[in-house]
Parts: structure tokens; sequence; C-alpha cells
């Protein structure tokens, strides 16, 4: 059992509340010998950063992280890594309207119910915040793939539909995405995904988004059924994401809609190579990778807090209402698309140590 | 670890392969002083027994559950549960022909590359038929719930679109559904279902489904964050489940396309009944149970057997195609409203008791 | 979380109780292709089998077991392999002196007190007919290690004191050990074993014994710091054995009394062999093999039932007494030497395969 | 599996080397609602601080614990609660002559074998640093226990041979334990006890001890057959610690010696009390608490740091010898104590939630 660690040879554990002094990572089972440093880690967490643009919310979080063990003269040794992130932003004074009632949407009603107490401050263990640690335990798991696998891997995300508007993943285009504030595969798109988007943060409303992650150079055979599958830890894994509520592996709830015809990938060899006709499978079959790329995709809801007054009730029963003042995120699925590849490299090389333990 | 073992507190592992001598599952965990018998688990077996109506393929599976531990003189002694099922339609003769070639969509490809061998007559361990094991399990995971929260507590599992035909869930009739070979909740599409499964098979073709299972009479406070949240487990859970591509909680995938306004429930209360003006979170927050009716929807892909020839591969590397002669499934995705089911009250018992561990 | 589950890669689920209709065992993650067959478990299982000799119970367990999955055309598929061994002698009509009351020594009392209930016939779960499950796994695991590591990988345990009389492991001889119904390593003392063990049973009493298990052939490097120790797992597996009161690594106890320049095994290399001058550590070094041999040994308690009449109490609370009628096993730990080389066998493995995941 | 992470439901992660910037511990599934300050943890991290007495090494370890997450005005949350230890005595330049020799009876062999590289420093995760950060997961769920059972509960070890000196363990005094430099609760032996220690040390020579642990005011019941019983889960426990080399329960080894008359501690009922005769079993039936006091004793062995010189080899495969320079730790068991106890709470605390979640 594991209520705050993830995965099974590879595994982090998180910790440290929105408002506490620090949040940070143990990561566990990295394999000895890889070459890591902070500048690695810090990489991976600058993507995340909100207040990057005008877009997301701009508390500054600095999210500088400290490597305090398992690494020595730049190498890992195999012991635990653990990593700290000190919060900075850590005024408490904000919270006195939240302390007593529960944000609709948000986990107050739910974590209060369940433990009979809560870090209200910045929403405590259930805030966004924890998700700078997996990015960071994230960061390892692709440093540890990269010298594994080699160049030929990749792990790559973005955003394929805000709000409403959608892009067209066939224009899918690795360079652009990094060069945008949206994530956004699909130059078309910009323009009116910016539109939209201010048009949605004027009204003090807010919107949900689909965030897409692609990982390719990954072997056949990573995924142990019946219960270890691939697409099953993919899914966990997105799912444990704050405001996820749905996972698609490849044409994932869409291939309800196919025939067996359309649905089942052909297979061809060519050469020394096995390719497929098409990629409804996203890369897995039977919760074993195949070898093709591999599709996951996955909503985040709008944004909870808005400037519209909600109905709610306190924590003493009582009928009540609320509403957020000032700035607020008009679409926190923006800022999923590095914890999204984080869950990625993670499950992926997680399952790379089981297969070598189990087939090697 | 555990690749053939689901959950944390209440676990089942099942074994067996589609043409051995047996298929089998030990539950473990389950408390103590719980009324069980063969008849209850038989009952639900009967539910996933393929060849019940002209839609769904005819191998007799008779699935006659045998206890062997774990229950004395009706109750259970808190020491492991353990089912057989012995098969007993298995002429291997029928196999030839996928002996050697992949059948595309089927997990031939990929067991094979990552095992070196696999048991090929009928898809061998990764055939449907290990589901039999885990309807069984899911039968005693219902029984305790119903023990411990009383008949408030249900679990029901419904077919709400077939290829590419919804229906409206808001005409959700429990008793409909159990009446129809198709585990329909709405009464006005059976007709056009039928319709629609006939010509598919008919042409020999198949289409997916969407299954939703829901469950009323859960309590506030099931569900560990972070890693552990309800939600993860139950995604996890139904993508486990064969063909299973996508999963949904809620308004699941469709929550990316709603405004922070009609996604965010509404809480109120209602003298001493906490109650919520809607359900897009489909009864979780931050991975805890809210009260609310849990939710849940996953997508299963069209047979992947079809009449139509495919082209693929045989494991040596050579181009080759393959086609399925006679009968087959038009839709497997019918038979896993059973499974989700059992599914559901499984992952709803195991945390039921993480909760009793941690928080009672 | 696994109640009846031990391993972390290499797992396995015994289930069942002494007058059920069976017993049996899951082996999870077994690698694939290696060969199994019946006759490979079953020369184990004859290993423990009671009525052996006059020195041991009487009780006709034949052991035969079946194989029931994960094997297939004599190999295995990396699936699980499940394995059934039906009782025999199930009659239940002499256990109506046990029902109502505790046996002191035994389970009875805390089995009750924590279940509320227990399956009284014969011990149900608590009685040590489960240890053939857990030697049917061992065997797996044998296979595994003999196919990875080649002959030089051996595992033989020994009894080396059977009540009061200890023996010389310096005379340790493997081949006279199969030869002896006491599993005794050294000739010298065979005489007087016999002679003691004789007026022990005469008298209606019983003793304890120390079973010494050794592993040779084991490649430098397996244990997993700081929390899955060799030697912690090494000890949890020899004290999960029925009616075991102590486990040493090498010197165990007796390292207490030792000084620094006895205890500590001088480090020299031969050519390109590393050798120690002594072997104090039992072959396991700040939880990591070390190549040397690795020596466990564990004290088995006498057998509760005996004779003589014993104050106890009922589960009503009444004071009362109980004596056991008629042939008794005196020495029960003679037994537990393949049940030690079991347990060794499937530590030794799933260490293994934990090493082969994080660092090969 | 779980590398660096001890324990099922209330799970704690160590992690950091002896000469890294710092030290710590998560601990995940701790209840809510437990009063815990940084006061409670520092008190029993002062019991294990070297440098106590002239009998232990002197490196000044301040161990000042600090509080990051998981407790919300003095209690926690429910949520992981991390603690950090920063190291302050953190000169590299003695470790120069270690840096390449592998010290006999130390890890140092091992750990390069297994991972092919080390942080040599002080022994980096191998030293017995680590341990406090079990010392302080220990503190947390001692306040739990007493929390939860009350007052009578109580945990407290001794040491109970020093080298080749025993102690009349019926003369144990608990408040004398604490008032002594060697944890010992037989007043007759501390003088004997001193002059033996002294010179051991004056020769540069060290001893073994056994620490002995006990626990009362457990209730009846904790513990999970088969493969988690409680003696299971305290053997590992116990044989985490580093230099541990044998585990007993109750008699332990010495239970091979007796008959089963003297073995069998009887039953009887006292008014409502339930009673035993004697306590060999140590507390513990069939892996399961019987109310009785657990006892539960451990070897460790002689400090292998000896100012004698001693054969080994360095990294590169050359004969060579080592010998400690200056002060060195005679007895290293001493340190033991504290560490012990804390385990004993850490097993005890995670088994009472494993045995309320199936069991209440």
């Amino acid at each position: 059992m594991s209520f705050n660690t993830f995965g099974k040879i590879f595994r982090f554990t998180t910790w440290g509340e929105s408002h506490g002094p620090a949040i940070g990572c143990v990561v566990d089972g990295c394999p000895p010998n890889i070459n890591i440093n902070e500048t690695d880690i810090q990489k991976e967490l600058n993507k995340r950063k909100p207040g990057q643009s005008k877009f997301t919310t701009q508390r500054k979080e600095d999210d500088k992280v400290t490597l305090l063990s398992g690494v020595f003269e730049g190498k890992t040794t195999g012991t635990p890594i653990s990593m700290i992130i000190f919060n900075k932003d850590m005024r408490s004074r904000d919270y006195e309207t939240i302390k007593n009632k529960f944000r609709p949407g948000h986990a107050d009603f739910t974590y209060f119910k369940k433990y009979g107490i809560r870090d209200y401050r910045g929403g405590g263990r259930q805030s966004a915040r924890e998700t700078a640690s997996r990015v960071a335990a994230g960061a390892i798991a692709k440093k540890v793939l990269q010298q594994k696998l080699g160049k030929k891997f990749q792990v790559i995300g973005a955003v394929t539909q805000l709000g409403i508007l959608g892009c067209d993943t066939s224009k899918w285009n690795d360079r652009f995405i990094s060069k945008n504030p949206f994530f956004c595969p699909d130059k078309n798109m910009l323009k009116l995904w910016e539109k939209y988007l201010l048009s949605i943060r004027k009204a003090g409303s807010s919107c949900g988004a689909i965030i897409e992650v692609r990982a390719r150079g990954v072997p056949v055979g990573l995924g142990a059924p019946i219960y270890s599958k691939l697409d099953m830890d993919l899914a966990s894994a997105m799912m444990s994401i704050n405001a996820v509520k749905g996972v698609n592996i490849g044409s994932g709830m869409s291939s309800a809609q196919l025939t067996g015809e359309q649905n089942s990938d052909e297979i061809l060899q060519k050469g020394k190579k096995t390719k497929f006709n098409s990629n409804n499978a996203g890369g897995i079959l039977g919760g074993i990778s195949s070898g093709q790329e591999i599709v996951v995709s996955f909503a985040v809801k709008p944004t909870s807090s808005i400037l519209t007054s909600r109905k709610t009730i306190d924590r003493y029963g009582k009928n009540t209402s609320i509403s957020v003042k000032g700035r607020h995120d008009p679409c926190v699925g923006i800022r999923a698309v590095p914890i999204g590849e984080a869950m990625m490299n993670c499950v992926l090389l997680d399952h790379y140590l089981m297969n070598k333990a189990q087939c090697s």
C-alpha cells in the first residue's frame, strides 16, 4: 500500500503542503551510475512554472530544487534521491475566507470529512503545488531512460484541446509546442486559442483542456499483464493529476464508435522492422507496448475557482456562497503538460525495470 | 509489485489460461464473518456467461465455480478464499491457424515478443476468459459491502453506447437493464440496437461500446490521496479489462469543454444531508468519494476478430493475412458490464478497508 | 500489503485449510522459458511428507501436486503458476475436543480472538499443512535459479540440533543428510539422536530443533538496502514457518560474544577470486550477499501437542485442561528442513530478480 | 517493492548519506488528529545520540530534527510527515584511507560490487547514521499508539548482554535502564560491565551485545497470518538494523532445547482476564499477539572498525590491510536500544492499523 508513493520499482514519494515550509520528493529504485545534476531537474521544473504568461496564475513559484542525497560526484548511487523545494510564497492571510467554507469543485469538503482536519492554506496537500515534486521525479526517470534507450527515446506532450477548441493533431509540431504559452502543437490554432482564453479570463470564467502525451522509442514488451498492464498504470498515473477526469489510450473513448475493420491496426514487416498500418491501440496491445508510439490523452476539468459566486456550505453545515477575488487561472490544464510528461517517463521507466526483472 | 494481483488490502490474484484445465482466483484480505456461499458467486458469474443470446459468442462456458477455502460453515474466516472454475471447452484443434500468426488488435504479437513463448490456444492468458475470475472476486466484495454498508449500497452497470448509437442516460432504468440482452438502460433504444447489431454481425464486422457503472450508497471519505486516489484505482481497474481503451469519471473527457460555472457542482445542505446540484465530478473530489453517486464509464474497442481478411505477420516475421471463420462475437463490450461491476465492487471494498485502517 | 503472499517480484500466494477440500499455491513473477514439470515439484514435496519414519507423525499426506496453469509444453510462460494438492485425510471426527478448547502453544486462542471465528478442524489455516504449498513454490524457485546460475548454485538444509543434542557442523556431509530420517549432517550423532528421540516420544513429550540452511553459488550483490536487505527477508521467511522462534544469520546470536578481531571476516584476493578467512557474516554484509556461502539457522520450538495434560481455557472463558490422545509427532522441527530450503530458494530468486531490475 | 521504505500501512521512507547535506524520513499512513510536535521527536532522537558517554563514539551528532509537513496546528492531518536532520560533521578529509579499501565486516565490498559505485564518505548510505531517521519515525508511531491504546501501552528496550557478560533479566528495572550509559536493566551488572567495556576499549578491540525490547499493553489480535505474521515483521525490522545477526521471539533459539511441557505456556482465566503461566512464546502465537508482553531480542555483532590491522583488498583487487586510527566505538550495540524500540513501535502501529482494516 502506498498513499503518497507512486511506482513499483522506480518509486517516488511526495510530501508537503502548499503553504508549509517546503515540498519534496524521495525517489527510490533509481539505477546506479546515471548522470544527474540539479540543472537537469531544474530545467523540467521550469516548464511547469506558473506566472510564465498572461494566461496562467501569477503566484511566484521559483521552484528551486535542491538535491539532498543519492547522487555522488554527479552520478546516482542506487540509494534514495531526496529533493526539496522550499516554499517562498507562504502568506496565509489570503486564506481566511476558505478556512471554514468548502470550495465547490475542490477537495475541501472531502478532505475535511475524511480526515476530520485539513490544512486549508492554499489547498494544503490537495494543491497542485504537489505536482512540482513529480516533475522532479520525472526529470530523473527521463535521464535514466535516455541513458538506457538512447536518443530515439523521447516523451513529448501538448494541449490538443482548449475548452471548446480542438486542434488538428495531424499538424503536431514538436518544436512549435515549446515556443508558445499553450503547449499548442498546431500553429494554425494559436491565434484562436489566445483570443478564446482571453475572453474566458475576462469573463472571470475558466475552461478545461485535453492534454496528449506521446512516447517514442519505447521497446516492445513493457507492461505486465494482467494487473500491471502498461495502460492501467498510465491511466492511473494521469488520473492522479489534479483535476483530471478522463484518460484515453490511442483512440480511447472514440474506439467505441469504430468498427473492427477500422480499429484493428494491421501488422506489416518491412525488412527488419515491424510496422503497423495505424495506431488506434496507442502503442499498447494486451497491456504490453508494441513498439509503436505510445499515445495517452487526458482531460483536465475547468479551474473550479472562478469569479462568479457559487453556492456551498461551511464546515458547520450552513448554506453559504463563495467566489474568488482578483486574478485567477483561466485554464489549469495548460500547466498539466509537463506533469503528464513526467508521469509518462516515470511509468515507462518503472515498466522498463519490471521487464528486466522478469524477462531479461 | 503484483503482476496478477489486484488490490491493496482486499486483494485478488487470478490464474489460468483459456484452454488449460482450469482458471481461478484467490481472494485475500476479506473480512471474517461474512456470509458467503457458492450460489452468491455463481449468480454473478452467470451474468457474464457468453452464449446467452444471439448477440454474443456461443462458446459454452458453464463457469461453474467451486469454493476451496476461506469459508467455514457459511462464513468467511479471514483466511484466503480460493475459487476454481474448470474449463470444459478445451479443444485445441481450432487454434492451428493462430499458432504462428499474430492476430491484429490482439496481444499475440506483444506476448510473444515479451515472453519469447506463449500459450496460443484461445489466447491463453490474454483471453477474456480470465475475467470470470474477477467476477467471482467481485461477488465476494459485493457481499462484504452489502453487509457493512447496508441495502442502500448498490452497484449497477449498463451499456450506454453501442457502436455509433448512444442512449439517453437520463432514461436509465435499473430494472430494464437486466431484462435485455444488451444491458441497455434506456427502453427506447432497444429495437434500434438490435437492428444495428444484427447488421454488424451479418456483415462479419464488429463494433465497440461504452459501459457505465454506478455505485450508490458509498460513504464520504473513500480514497487515499495522492497516489491511491479512488479515481486512480477505478481508472486502473477498468483499464485492466480486456479491450478497454478509455475511462471517464463523471463528465470525463467532456469536462474539457465545460466552463467553470458549468462544471463545479454546487454544494447544498438540506437538513442533515449534504447535496450537490449536479454530479460532473462523478462522486469523487480530490480522489475522495463525496457521498454522491460514483459514476465511471469506459470504452471497449470493437472485437478484433472479424470475418474480413486482415494483414499481419507470422512469428518468423513473414507478411501474411488472417481472418476468422464461422461465428464471431460482434460486440465484446456487452459482456464487460458484469466485469465493470465486479471491478467497482472490488475497488470500493479495498478503499473502504483502507479508510478504516487510517481514519477509523 | 499481502496477508497470504510472500515475495516481491517472485511471489507466491498460498491458500487452504488443513481439512478443507484442497490446499494450493499461486506463483507469480516466474520468468518465462524455464523447464518445469510436476515431477520436479513432487520430488520436493516428497521430502516433507510426514509418516516417513517412526519419528514423525503418521497422517497419510500424499501431497500429490497438480499444475493448473502457467506452464505450456513443459516451459513456464511468464503467467501465474497455479498448483493444487487435494486433501485426502479429511475426517473431522477427531476434532470435537479442540472445537471449543484452545490448545496451549497453538494459535487457537489468537485466531479466535482476532477473527471471531476459526476453522478448528486440524488447526485449519494455522496447520503446518500450509507449508506443502511453499515447498511447491520453492521447487519452482529452485528450477529457475539452477537454470540462471548453473550447477554451482545449491541450497541444502539439515537439523543441527535436536532438543538438547547439537551436532558438529564442521562434520557437515551433504550426502548423509538425505540418507537419515533426521536430516542430520553429522554421522557421529545419528545413534544418539535416535535414542534420544525415541525416549522423548515414549514419554509422550516433545523437543525442539535447530535447522541450518546453506546456499552456495550465490552471486555477489543480492539484497536491497536498507529495507529489503537479504537478511531481513531471510529472517522474515524463516520466521513465517510454523513454530519458529529464532533466526540467525552466520554466527547469529553468538556474535554478541565475539570480539571485533574474532568476528570481522578478513578479505583476500586469490587470483581472480575474492575469498574470506571466515564466515561469521553468513555470507551477507550490509544486507547484500558477498559471494560466500549464505548460512541461516532457525529454532523450531517443541511440538505443543503432547500427551501430558495442560491447563487451558475454552472459548467461553472457562478454565479447563487438554491433552493429546494417541500418536503424536515428537519433533516437528525435523519436517522443517525442506521448508527452510524452499524459503531460501524463494528469497534468493526474489532478490536475484530484484537485482536484475535495478542493477543489470 | 520498497528498497528504502518500511511498513505496510504506516510506512516510512528514509534517505540520506552519512556525509551528505542532510538525512531524513517521510512517514506515510499516519492517522490524522494525533498530537505531534518536534519536541516529542527530538526526545527520542536524543536517546540514540552518540558521544553521550565515554563508552561510545564522540562524533558530535546533534540530530536536530525539523518537521516539514503533515502536521498542522500541532496535529497530524493524515498527509505525509517529512522530517529532516541536517548533517553537521561532514568533513570528508578523514575518508581517504577507506576510499579505495574495503573495510572487513563492513558493507564497502558488497555495495561497490552491487552498484559499481558508492559514496565512501563515512560509509555513505550504509552508515548507522540512517538509524536516526527511523528513531524519528518511531517517535511518531509511539505517539499514535499511546493515543489509541492509552497509557498501558509501553515499549522499553535494554542491553541484556554485553559481550561475554549477560545480565539477569528477572532483575529488569525500567527506571534503572535510562539512568545508566549501557541501557542495562540489572543494577548488579553495572560495575562489571563498565570495567569490561573499558578493557575492551583500551585494547582497541570491540564486543557485541544483545538487546531486548518489550512491549506491554498490546491488544490481542495484531498480526496477519500467514505472511504478515507479527513475528515475521519484528524479525525483519530488527534484522534491518545495522550489524544485527540474530533475532529471538520469547525463548527464541533456546526454545530448541525445551520440551513440550516446558515450552507451551498454559492458559488461565482469572476473572475477566486471560493469563498465561509463562511467556516462552514472547507474546505471539501463530503470528498473532496474545495480549502477553511482546518480547524480542536481537544480537548486534562487535564493531568491525578496530585498532588491530586486518587483511583486506582494495577496489582494484589487490591484497592490502586496514586499521582504524584514533578513537573508536567499542560496542555499537549499546546505541541500538532506541532503534530497537523505534522499530517495535513502528511494527506494532502498522499491525494495529492492518488489524483495523480487516477485523474492526
